[in-house]
């Protein structure tokens, strides 16, 4: 979905009985929040980032409308100067990001948001709930793409997806990260990407007999019939196919394929393409799919099987394996002071931060998370955040998802192998700027002697 | 979100491709498709049965606006008179389907469709989407909160679910469950749902001291303050706490609880609540959160840890250990024909069906999958399935969220506890019927003979 119009109350409540605290005791002061993941999911090496484009539109959009006001009066937890001030708040602050696209590690800030505390903190869970799930697919993608050695892997996991939201982002992010097309035609209208499918066993069943589905399929498209061969038999259905493609050839057309969605997709493909092949049908390709996720496609390219593509849906969408990350939106500077929390397992680093990439020729080699103001270009290394929001506006011209997937491309390519493995992948090397260290350091020691009473 | 005006795209591409060709070939007679999952997700001894209303919304305002029917013909697939039709197609057949709220079990028809067969197709991409989706974190949310053995769960999942969508749906169906809130304020608007939140950790780092924020916090919110006391150190947080619960009461306030969101919450839960009666403070309540799911709620239960009320966010609000189903929506009858498919471990059962639920006194029984039509109302089952929509239009009033919640509370309670179990359930007994059987066999030899050159 494109981000709807009314999305201010799309928050936690916590977020606004803060806000009605800040209000109350007049603290407007700039406040700098920080996102990040703590730890890269499991068997993760590495995180795509994606998101942003909503964060900005819903930044530059939010507003509660008055029947928004009216509800949140109704609750009896607002004062009524609280709820005029809310009825014309609107977010005027700056944003630093990381590029949709661009690869990110554990602890470093993807989006890091300033602006009056209110506004600051209001808009953590918008963020947060789309970074998040857009990062993941993206990152899922990216390794059945990976997994894939070349081949193509095609989207088709609208179904399975949580929801509306969740299917229109993971075919927009699947697509950014190397996907071919997506079976979700909304999607294709919306974003421009790729549509890809033909039929499903529903169609195979609805005829008395499997070859006249076949049949009737062929003569409604004949340039781009995919044929669904696992209705009945698979194997038979493959000899089917080649009747229905002899056919098509007489009439000057060529069978584009074929698809296998259930049984041993390795043994099947092998099968398969031996009947394609004795057949005298070659370019017939065999797309496989049912329930794949990058750990089946890395089995069926590391044997050899002879599948050309693969429709990969449920495991990528909802990122199977990995459905959750720790991403969190830290408050790191208030009023000019750098903060942290110390909570157990998840202690923050404080105040605006910029992450540094270097590499060594055009291998990526190590980041350095530093702070923004320390940060200087020494033209060796490459600072990840950019300004993208100034005042409450999104500066420039935000890219295309062409754009994004270029960017990909050739950061990926410039990743370690090690790195992509799929699972036990090798750490990527990111250190902490010495001044970030210290300041951190600092603010530690000065809240364990006031606040544990330890000092 | 409410189901947006604009979703006749909102499908795979394989629908309107197989719709091009039914309608090419005069296929227009009357399919009834069923929903089901094959198999219960790991460690499920039931699911919660939700999405209806969603479905049924989204089946009354199909339609594919002027701009869709440009998109389609831009792709090159579709022929000018099939998109003519498209533009004026409207659902028109019927849905039976199991209420919201009810426990379903593996192969039981959650929804069936009748309608032409183009209609009855094109809408398995929304449907799958939906009821997969709410029914699959209804379930979490009915084992999280049957873990708290009557202790509170409020949900906490918006900034982790997977998207916008899924956001609103989580705190509904968890809702409908048992949940006693939600943080989800637009979901509070919607759906009527109680909203509960106070502090995260921002607010305590904001000021230069844990204490003014917790003093800052009682002054807005006299009645409705929880104090998040883990920022720094756990226990010097509680010892805060009754400084400040103090002062409250000084002024004729209570402080209403202290929450913990990290460390080990089974022992420091007990600790707080030591800190809190020692200080004569009783009616302080402790609420949990931090990465809970229903298994550590369960330990925290049984260690007889001191926690009144749990926070429960990403795992519940992603189904953390189950985040997706085999969910499928299958062709079981076609132009009065009823039909399945064979693919490996994939077969389905032919014909429009119906689930008899059994009980013996109150406790359920088993259930019986039977043909629709052999079903017969003997005065010892319920039919499980309802006519909820009759040529396109829904039939009577849809329940509200409160109708499903008792519902769901009454039926649940009649569910042996050994299929409630968190971790290796009883099976629930469902059969088939005699004349399903029969007819599932018949056709199967059929097949067998007929595609698979076997017979």
């Amino acid at each position: 979905m494109a981000v709807p119009e009314d999305l201010g109350l799309f928050t936690d409540l916590y977020e606004l009985t803060m806000a009605q605290a800040y209000f109350q005791h007049g603290m407007f002061a700039p406040a700098t929040f920080s996102l990040f993941v703590r730890r890269l999911p499991p068997n993760r090496g590495y995180m795509v980032a994606a998101g942003l484009e909503d964060v900005l539109r819903f930044l530059e959009g939010l507003r509660f409308t008055s029947g928004d006001i009216d509800y949140l009066h109704g609750t009896g937890l607002f004062a009524g100067d609280f709820l005029d001030y809310l009825s014309k708040l609107r977010f005027t602050g700056d944003v630093w990001a990381i590029p949709e696209g661009r690869l990110f590690f554990a602890n470093e800030p993807l989006v890091e948001v300033t602006a009056p505390v209110i506004e600051a903190q209001l808009v953590e869970t918008f963020i947060i709930n789309q970074v998040n799930l857009q990062s993941l697919i993206a990152t899922k993608a990216a390794r059945t793409v990976w997994a894939a050695k070349g081949r193509s892997v095609v989207e088709f996991g609208l179904r399975r997806t949580h929801g509306m939201d969740a299917g229109m982002k993971a075919a927009r992010v699947a697509y950014m990260v190397g996907c071919d097309a997506t079976s979700n035609v909304l999607a294709g209208r919306r974003y421009g990407i790729p549509i890809s499918g033909t039929m499903a066993h529903s169609f195979v069943t609805s005829f008395d007999r499997e070859i006249d589905s076949f049949r009737a399929f062929a003569r409604s498209f004949p340039k781009n019939t995919v044929l669904l061969i696992d209705t009945y038999d698979t194997v038979e259905g493959a000899r089917k196919a080649v009747t229905v493609a002899r056919e098509m050839e007489a009439l000057g057309h060529r069978l584009a394929g074929v698809r296998i969605d259930s049984g041993d997709l390795k043994a099947l493909a092998f099968e398969v393409r031996w009947v394609l092949d004795e057949a005298g049908l070659p370019y017939v390709r065999i797309l496989a799919s049912g329930g794949l996720d990058e750990y089946q496609v890395a089995e069926v390219v590391e044997a050899g099987s002879p599948c050309d593509a693969f429709g990969v849906g449920t495991q990528m969408g909802v990122s199977g394996d990995a459905p959750s990350t720790d991403m969190a939106y830290k408050l790191v500077k208030y009023g000019g002071r750098p903060v942290l929390k110390l909570s157990t397992g998840k202690a923050t680093l404080p105040d605006e931060k910029q992450v540094l990439r270097y590499r060594e020729g055009r291998k990526l080699h190590h980041d350095v998370i530093a702070l923004r103001q320390e940060a200087q270009d020494d033209g060796r290394a490459e600072d990840l955040l950019d300004r993208v929001m100034h005042d409450g506006r999104i500066q420039g011209r935000l890219p295309s998802l062409a754009e994004m997937r270029d960017r990909f491309r050739e950061e990926f390519a410039c990743l370690d192998e090690g790195c992509k493995r799929l699972a036990g992948p090798d750490t990527y090397p990111v250190e902490l700027s010495r001044p970030l260290r210290d300041l951190a350091a600092r603010i530690q020691q000065q809240l364990s002697s006031e606040e544990q009473g330890t000092g």
